[in-house]
């Protein structure tokens, strides 16, 4: 392109007109409290509208709605979207029409060598796992990957287990694809304590973080094991070395928050089980979408900008500030007290650390509140009852990775629950 | 932007870097017989390089192979590669680093209404499906959705048929899940004539057009059916009216070449099954990339503009014309056929036409040819055996939609192979 006095004049030609809609999209307006998409709904004369996040009303997001409850429900891993507005630049796709159409890359293979390359190279910068000499295969988030590790580790028939409290979607899933080569048998220690230790027909999920409590976890049985690695990134957990177990998960979702664009990796030892598990993708969907490995290369290149650590330093310190705030709080309570955490020294940032995990797990106190969710939601709190994920009722599921205005609501109607506990000790 | 002296300035900012880089790519020669991409491999200074299709090699894919095969074996539909070139401006997709990071769209939904409303649009301009108070579930791939669908029909166990010659996935599938709820159980005549007509446990997949032969099929046990519907479009078939059936699949990659996009949709009447098989696409991985959504819906306002019909009209003239040429060949062999093409009214184009399917079936006719695919493939001509369609190995399946490179080159093969049945002749 050519200088021309105080701007550049493009030489582009056929991708002007697309970016310059993308650009007039993000430009409009939603007070900070929403955003417009490309392909989000339309006002009567055509044009993109704000699309409000929580809270939030009205054309241009600015009207908070009274009472609205403080939403800590889902997963949904917003708290990162400031950094990808902060690096736009790097971080653009420009798909052309004819971009990949084919069923496979060059090499007549569903996955992305390139990518795959970064995502090793991210491994080796995070120090959280062992990729060299392993093998990898893409799937459709790592929810996807669940089902087909179980798929690729069963024998006929397998009892799939894991340690209470788990994420749901393990029991949900194995239950509803009601294979005859595999059946979930609930909470692994129970098991263990009512079973012979011939683990040979056993398939354990161990969650690395765990979710919902963000405890750094190992396999109890020590068999067949998959390791869901969906959280150990440094922005949730002190990393004090690189996993190297025989079937890692990882997703982009909670590594950079793009939940949406639906991508995760397995990281698997031994050759059959990768070649069960890529077969898995293959029938199942004929590999990922070529467009989707292109946004994910294009992020993971700026997320390993190695000099500058730029984005786990956001991330991680978003998370710590986070925690720092809740813990504040939690310590002025003695109705609801949140999980302990454990210092530990952290390879990524050379220093011994407190863990920042995605979930706060809120215990209720009080004998009489045994459903710490409903309580909490008479308060105008949205969590995740433990009966999810297989806990008792007493504790809940707080998301501590959703946007800005999100948190600030939920922290602030927790301050105003636990300020009221001092309010009913002055009554008395 | 401002207009200077014969070209824009433009006022874009951070979409520029990104979209200079897409049209660097793209410019690069690869002498019409490869392509080079964001995401392909790069050379030891970190420029991409060219990406050779078929028989081709070299840096700018200027060097044919000389013996190398022609391959019509896979459906990699890059036939439309060039009309998509043409309509670069309309059909590029500019996507934000920040673009759609939540799992639902702001209506808690997985899927874009956007892009549903321009599918329905769709299938009323081609008039092949009746979508007016039906539900509507996206896959990733019709490939998820085949699954998907035997999932919400089945009853514990249902036993699910296909009839003869039909797509392998249908089998494959079934019989990798190995579910309890269900079982393949072969060609749908064969089961009817050793079975009661009691129908209530048994889904059959219909497809129609059928791959391979491209024969428009009905249900032969009026029961639970799956139509496949993939090739239902006016540049494979007539339409003679839209289809109205219970359960239909469509997919991107067949209609419009986007094969690497990974997407398909179902269009459902029933309430209980589509919600299953949206169920079953939330379980097994929380639905479908939303980059993919975004880049579905631009493709698809392009391929409606209905004032011309260009889409429809590319795509049909390029495959009446291989086909033309396709026949002229085989008319004159009598050791080899091709499927018999029965005219019909297409209601899309207003006239009587016939059929131009994605496949020829090829039939060795003489008897000692019963092995065609090996037969071809010694003469450097790859297609797929009959068997793996549950048919005789008499019959190959030869792919009309690659690109044109490797139609032409499967033309000169056969054209060769033909033409020496008359040397035989004279040699007599």
């Amino acid at each position: 392109h050519v200088y021309v006095g105080g701007g550049y004049r493009s030489s582009l030609t056929w991708s002007l007109k697309a970016a310059e809609e993308a650009e007039a999209v993000a430009a409009i307006s939603c007070s900070g409290h929403g955003r417009a998409f490309l392909d989000g709904p339309v006002s009567d004369d055509g044009q993109p509208v704000c699309e409000c996040y929580g809270c939030y009303t009205g054309n241009d997001c600015s009207h908070l709605s009274k009472g609205c409850a403080a939403d800590a429900d889902s997963g949904d891993p917003i708290y990162l979207e400031p950094f990808w507005m902060q690096n736009a630049a790097d971080t653009t796709v420009v798909i052309s029409g004819w971009h990949r159409m084919s069923y496979d890359y060059a090499d007549h293979n569903m996955m992305s060598i390139e990518l795959e390359n970064f995502i090793r190279k991210l491994h080796s910068i995070a120090g959280n796992a062992i990729t060299k000499g392993r093998y990898m295969v893409f799937g459709v988030g790592s929810s996807q990957l669940l089902n087909a590790a179980v798929y690729a580790l069963s024998s006929t028939p397998s009892k799939v287990l894991a340690s209470t409290p788990f994420y749901p979607v393990y029991k949900d899933q194995t239950m509803f694809f009601n294979s005859e080569s595999f059946q979930f048998e609930g909470d692994t220690n129970s098991w263990k304590s009512n079973n012979s230790t011939n683990n040979m027909d056993v398939i354990e999920f161990v969650t690395s973080p765990n979710n919902p409590d963000g405890e750094l976890r190992q396999s109890i049985l020590k068999g067949k094991t998959i390791y869901d690695h969906a959280y150990f990134w440094p922005q949730f957990t002190p990393i004090p070395g690189p996993s190297d177990q025989d079937l890692m998960l990882f997703s982009l979702s909670k590594l950079t928050g793009h939940a949406g664009t639906r991508f995760g990796w397995a990281i698997i030892k031994d050759r059959d089980v990768y070649e069960k598990v890529l077969k898995y993708i293959y029938l199942a969907d004929m590999g990922i979408s070529k467009d989707t490995q292109l946004r994910v290369l294009k992020i993971l290149k700026v997320a390993i900008k190695q000099d500058t650590k730029l984005f786990f330093d956001f991330a991680y310190d978003k998370m710590r500030d986070r925690w720092d705030r809740l813990t504040s709080i939690f310590s002025k309570s003695t109705r609801f007290s949140i999980q302990k955490r454990h210092p530990l020294h952290c390879n990524f940032f050379h220093q011994t650390r407190l863990p920042s995990p995605a979930y706060a797990w809120v215990k209720c106190e009080r004998e009489e509140d045994d459903d710490c969710a409903s309580l909490l939601k008479s308060e105008r709190i949205l969590g995740q009852s433990g009966s999810i994920f297989g806990a008792k009722d007493r504790y809940t599921r707080l998301s501590l990775i959703k946007s800005q205005d999100d948190f600030e609501l939920l922290l602030q109607r927790l301050s105003e629950l636990v300020s009221r506990e001092y309010d009913s000790i002055k009554t008395i």
